[in-house]
């Protein structure tokens, strides 16, 4: 670290050893704050952030991160409210995550509510926290990445991240765990009608929810037509083939089979090499895609370009300009204010 | 246009004003040289084919621009050759250009070997050009889309853009036409094994080509898989439904009907203002796409920045710190060379 580094932590007053011992021994209340300071955007929070990251990371942790998306109503909450239970009463320690660009300061947010998941949330071994709010999409991706590192180095083995079943967070989603389950609900018989395709192809397990009672027969259809369905897309690069399991969360049933999946994908690909790799992938492609963002914003965050840009959006539209010259006097303008 | 750029068209001796009355009359030595201006990245050159565009821009066209892609095989010169030469038949002019960032100055690149299209070639209601060699994706999408303006102020009125069917050049093609046309052959029964989901929802129509001879049965069975597949995609934002045709190109069958449909979209499309609507969106769109490409182009392009930028890829790699602080590290950097 560089002396004004040390000296901007010293003044924002943040004891990050103190935070770091609190992490150590899974003080739940060091744990809040060491989160809470990786979500601030104070540049001298964002330094001990930093800071306290890389000790984090000196602690090794072998642990499993799972993602899980679906639309809402499909079960997310009691789904990851049992799977957690199961998963503390073997002795693991279970952090639930959250990534849901679309949550506020004064709205819910997914995982806001902590009634949602009372039972979980009271659990010693289970340690719960709302997505951040008011950011970005990219914002909120790495401070829940950060909040992972932070949590594994507090003993957590098992790491599920929950995110809403809209548009690009599943994507950062995926990017961010090992394995990454889709939760569905059995419906009208066309399940698969207004599917998006692309998350079909996210996806390691398609779970269908809510095989219970009356929906039992239509769970067991949707599960063999999205059987089907999946068949048509090629095998993921470490050879796995989507699997398809109906589970009920309410009942606890299929969540045990649910959970030996995953531990078997975990295992073989622990054994292939594949796990580290694809984790290595992962982390380059956060370091690339945080690099390529921050430019952007940066960019566009110059009062001069932004009414330029909208001078040149409407000569374009106009016809009077081509999009690459536009582009072109717009990247002069700010190689000038650069200069 | 500022005195600086002037003087620079000057130095450079590029006759714009002559280029573009060449243009203005369809002289194809003007229009050749004219693309050969437009794909130079020579920094003078950059600057008088700016002027030239938005000379170009000047004239009014109502030209339809068409995208095709297919597999090597599937016979997208013959499709083309065919189409063309109906068209020209009509009395349309017809410029065909071509993507392909895999091409090089000296293999060859799709549309290099003019002899695939010897009669349409020799057709003076025909223009034909290769894809521009030797560079990045965006490099040959901004070159071509310049060419289509150039070809279009020339008088063409119907533009066909060839695209080899891998990767991204489909998404670039994709958004610089009118309507997106994907080739096809009939197969061994199970036509949708492989197929990359992405390219059917960029599809305004499938065509299954080679419908001749023994061919036709098998032809026929993949329309209609085709077809069912393509219902489970949802409808476009134009709400129109992406279509499934077969056709022979050697026996010119179906030719004239994938024409009267493409026709029909266009009026349509034209009548309901979705035409113009959509052609500003794409001229966002490569507004936006050359900026932020050229953005990290730039950054990247730094020496310091690469040697630093392999040295966080390792610590990152060994976990011995996190991508999100590795970015920072860059970011910084690159902050501090350009102070």
């Amino acid at each position: 670290m560089r002396i004004s580094e040390i000296k901007a932590i010293r003044k924002a007053k943040i004891p990050v050893e103190n935070l770091f011992e609190g992490i150590k021994i899974n003080e739940k209340t060091a744990l809040g704050r060491a989160i809470t300071l990786a979500e601030s955007n104070n540049q001298n929070h964002r330094i001990a952030a930093q800071d306290l990251i890389e000790r984090c990371l000196t602690i090794k942790s072998s642990s499993i991160r799972v993602g899980i998306t679906g639309v809402p109503g499909v079960g997310k909450s009691t789904f990851i409210e049992t799977l957690g239970k199961n998963l503390t009463v073997l002795g693991n320690k279970v952090a639930v995550l959250a990534v849901d660009p679309t949550s506020t300061k004064n709205k819910g947010s997914i995982l806001g509510d902590k009634t949602r998941m009372q039972q979980l949330s009271l659990d010693p071994n289970a340690f719960i926290r709302p997505s951040p709010a008011g950011e970005s999409l990219g914002g909120v991706a790495q401070k829940t990445k950060e909040a992972i590192i932070i949590c594994e180095a507090a003993g957590y083995d098992i790491i599920l991240v929950e995110t809403v079943g809209v548009g690009q967070s599943e994507v950062a989603v995926h990017n961010m765990v090992d394995f990454f389950l889709v939760l569905k609900l059995s419906g009208a018989g066309d399940e698969l009608q207004g599917i998006k395709r692309g998350i079909l192809e996210l996806a390691d397990a398609v779970v269908i929810n809510k095989a219970d009672g009356n929906n039992i027969t239509a769970a067991n259809m949707a599960v063999k037509e999205f059987t089907r369905a999946l068949h048509l897309n090629p095998a993921k690069e470490n050879g796995w083939v989507t699997k398809v399991i109906a589970c009920s969360a309410i009942e606890n049933s299929g969540i045990q089979e649910i959970w030996t999946m995953i531990t078997n994908y975990i295992k073989n690909n622990r054994e292939s090499g594949y796990f580290d790799e694809h984790r290595n992938e992962q982390n380059k492609f956060w370091l690339i895609q945080t690099i390529e963002n921050r430019l952007i914003e940066n960019f566009y965050q110059d009062k001069a370009i932004q009414s330029e840009l909208e001078n040149q959006l409407k000569k374009v539209s106009q016809g009077r300009t081509s999009p690459f010259n536009a582009a072109e006097k717009l990247l002069n303008l700010a190689k000038k204010h650069t200069d």
